[in-house]
């Protein structure tokens, strides 16, 4: 709705838009700047009831925050790096790097390790022995990767995230005494598409794997820990924490710094709230909050009525007394 | 108060210091260590109620922490590394380093970044295309400033701290199915003056600017999402979260493994206590607790009664049947 | 109990362990992987109610687990490293390397740096001046020490960890104003036998030192404060965090995502469920849960009762009116 002529050479925040730029409304918090934006177009799911000002045009789509990705994907295209070794890299004869691969310097494949087409290995990553990453990959600075890691195609590792460390497991030995360490001689398979933030840090099973599911994206400063298994299309947001051998299944998210213990399941498209402590199983499609969790609306209200609890011990204390000179009144 | 001859060639805690060197005394916790101290003089805000034994020296001051501090700079001067690019540091020759500045072996400075004087740039430092560092910074080994981020001066970022991450954005497409990834197009603006933690992970803006305040202080392993603005002077202390478009005033206090959720406003000098999840704005001056927080000082009140909920619950059972009884014997 | 004369090839889980191998029950969870099993033998702690099935051997001993992990090292040893430093690291000419140790490409070790014998710095490790390792150590990519911190022997530093990273120290100037920075002069002390996980960060003290005691182990992700103690033999799992000054004792164990305030003391052998937040000192052999934390055994009951508060709340409201009536009728 508007005017169809209007050039676009780029997309940009509400706030920020010129008129010859694109944006988007998604979020209703976000009207005022809606009422004020300059932005020559303003992607929307539905006609707005907001007063369309002179040289603004709506464009009507299905889902606004995908189409405004979608769009806005065309005007940030990926630089292309020409392929090849830099100096200064540090690759092993017996390592296999596609020669489409870009492996920068200050990065490190160590023997056996492959490197698919159109990989990208920025400064400092370390790649261990027979460890695998696949084609089109995004490997950001500082990463490490130990060895015999394998992580599929399409996938982006943010800085200094850590795939493979040693999960946390020892034994006491009450003889020594020591916590004996359990070696841990299983690995991480990241599946295809995955997104893994910033300082995140997915250990290495005890024995097989700990896995992360096709196209699931974390973000940064999560702790993924041994032997756990997550499923496909799984969202888990900042500094959240899995413990061992929990399994997380598909379409889950789990909201900023949620804990799940460890060796339960929780179902797919179970929902986490933030700061939540997950300590059983969950069933499918499980809305939950708090800690220990619990149903989510059931949390709404505890929480609204805990601000109370003070008082509500006062007045009970009060009925107590209350009571008790009726009852002796009525003796 | 005491020996005004007394020679001081170093400072050092109560417990730990010589009677050649200067300690302070600010917190009443160690009233008793200031009772043993071997010290040879002592800061004080004011004169301590406890007896000054003899060799002792008090020194009243405004603010002893303070003065403590600056003392201190005095006695640890940051040692002068003689300026220049290292053998094994990574320069685009594109790149503008300043001759002032150091450049260690194994960082990487790409195409159009540029290093201001006396800035030094520690192994593992990555900074990338046209990304900038101000001058008098220091940069600790294998911190990540992104592609075009911009970071102020006397700036100190610590070791394996991420300055311009990709923000966690993703918008669902149900016909694929898939979580499309939403182009994280701007940058983080680091003001100056601002010391950011290690293994703290900033994320860059979809559009426009992730920004830290000038003099802001971020404690190790905080998240700051993307879109996030934090205004100056603000204290964030170590594993707190902030979530994508929060606005955060200046002064702030934010402490530990706190959590603020997306697209909320924190006013001036609001404090917010240890694991607290802010939930909803705060207004300037606001001193918050709890998941989710609500006023400190009734938070205080709540938590004092929450070990007695079990038992109130069963009063109040008990205070059911009674009142049913005494119901029942007046009809 | 079963066939002597089966040979053992290898260790693994009960769900993946083949005829040759040997696997391990310690968790009544994994009962039914344990009916299902096609592990050659299985070690037990004891006889478990199960029916035994062909082919399957059972191994009684005192602690399954703990033998399973020193059977598991018998099977997993430790690939042998040709000793030397490789090209593409950084040695200054006045630091100390053992002949016996394995410095990989792009690790830097700094002028008076001591590296002990048959210890392993991999890519992108920063030894600083006058920083130590002791021997045996293995210390994973892209691991911080800085400068005078001190590493004992056997020591495991994982990838991305930061030891001796200046405290979050700051005095408020109000003349300024500013948050002036407390010289960081102290150092961090690792003893023999610690293991510290990938992106945990220990900050060096501000004077003296921050110490993690003998044996003890410490998870991903975690906040060590400067001037902490730690004993020796204590557990902290992933993303704990321990404020400034805090003084953790022996055999402690902190679960996950378990906040320290500062200045407090946590007794031996004490124990902190996960997610609480410890604000007081602990006495030796204390459990605790809850934020903040309190006894565990209470902490269960109100738990247990949180989320019945709302209707609590409700029902006390009712009994006010009903007892109000009574008190109406017996005037």
């Amino acid at each position: 709705m508007g005017d169809g002529s209007r050039l676009i050479t780029g997309v940009n925040g509400l706030a920020e838009a010129s008129p010859s730029e694109l944006s988007f409304y998604a979020n209703s918090r976000y009207r005022k700047r809606l009422e004020e934006t300059r932005a020559g177009a303003v992607l929307v799911d539905a006609e707005p009831s907001v007063d369309r000002r002179d040289g603004i045009n709506w464009v009507r789509v299905r889902n606004a925050y995908l189409a405004f990705a979608k769009i806005a994907k065309l005007f940030s295209p990926k630089p292309a790096l020409s392929p090849g070794i830099r100096p200064g890299a540090s690759i092993d004869p017996r390592a296999e790097v596609d020669p489409e691969a870009v492996v920068m310097s200050g990065a490190t494949v160590q023997r056996g390790a492959k490197v698919g087409a159109r990989t990208c290995l920025f400064p400092g990553v370390f790649l261990g022995e027979d460890a695998a990453v696949g084609v089109d990959c995004i490997v950001y600075p500082n990463v490490t990767i130990r060895e015999r890691c394998l992580v599929g195609s399409r996938v982006i590792l943010h800085s200094s995230c850590v795939i493979g460390s040693d999960g946390f497991g020892f034994a006491f030995d009450p003889e020594v005494p020591e916590h004996f360490k359990i070696p841990q001689m299983g690995i991480v398979r990241v599946e295809d598409d995955v997104e893994i933030g910033a300082c995140t840090c997915v250990d290495r099973a005890t024995v097989g794997e700990t896995v992360i599911g096709r196209g699931t994206k974390i973000d940064n400063l999560v702790q993924v820990a041994h032997n756990v298994k997550i499923g496909s299309m799984t969202l888990i947001c900042g500094q959240a924490g899995i413990s061992g051998s929990a399994e997380i299944g598909s379409g889950v998210v789990l909201a900023g710094q949620v804990g799940v213990v460890g060796h339960i399941r929780i179902g797919d498209l179970a929902k986490v709230g933030a700061q939540s402590g997950v300590a059983h199983d969950l069933e499918a499609g499980a809305t939950v909050s708090g800690s220990p969790a619990f149903e989510h609306r059931e949390w709404l209200k505890s929480s609204a009525a805990y601000p109370e609890l003070a008082t509500l011990l006062k007045e009970v204390r009060q009925l107590r007394k209350e009571v008790e000179r009726l009852k002796s009144q009525l003796r």
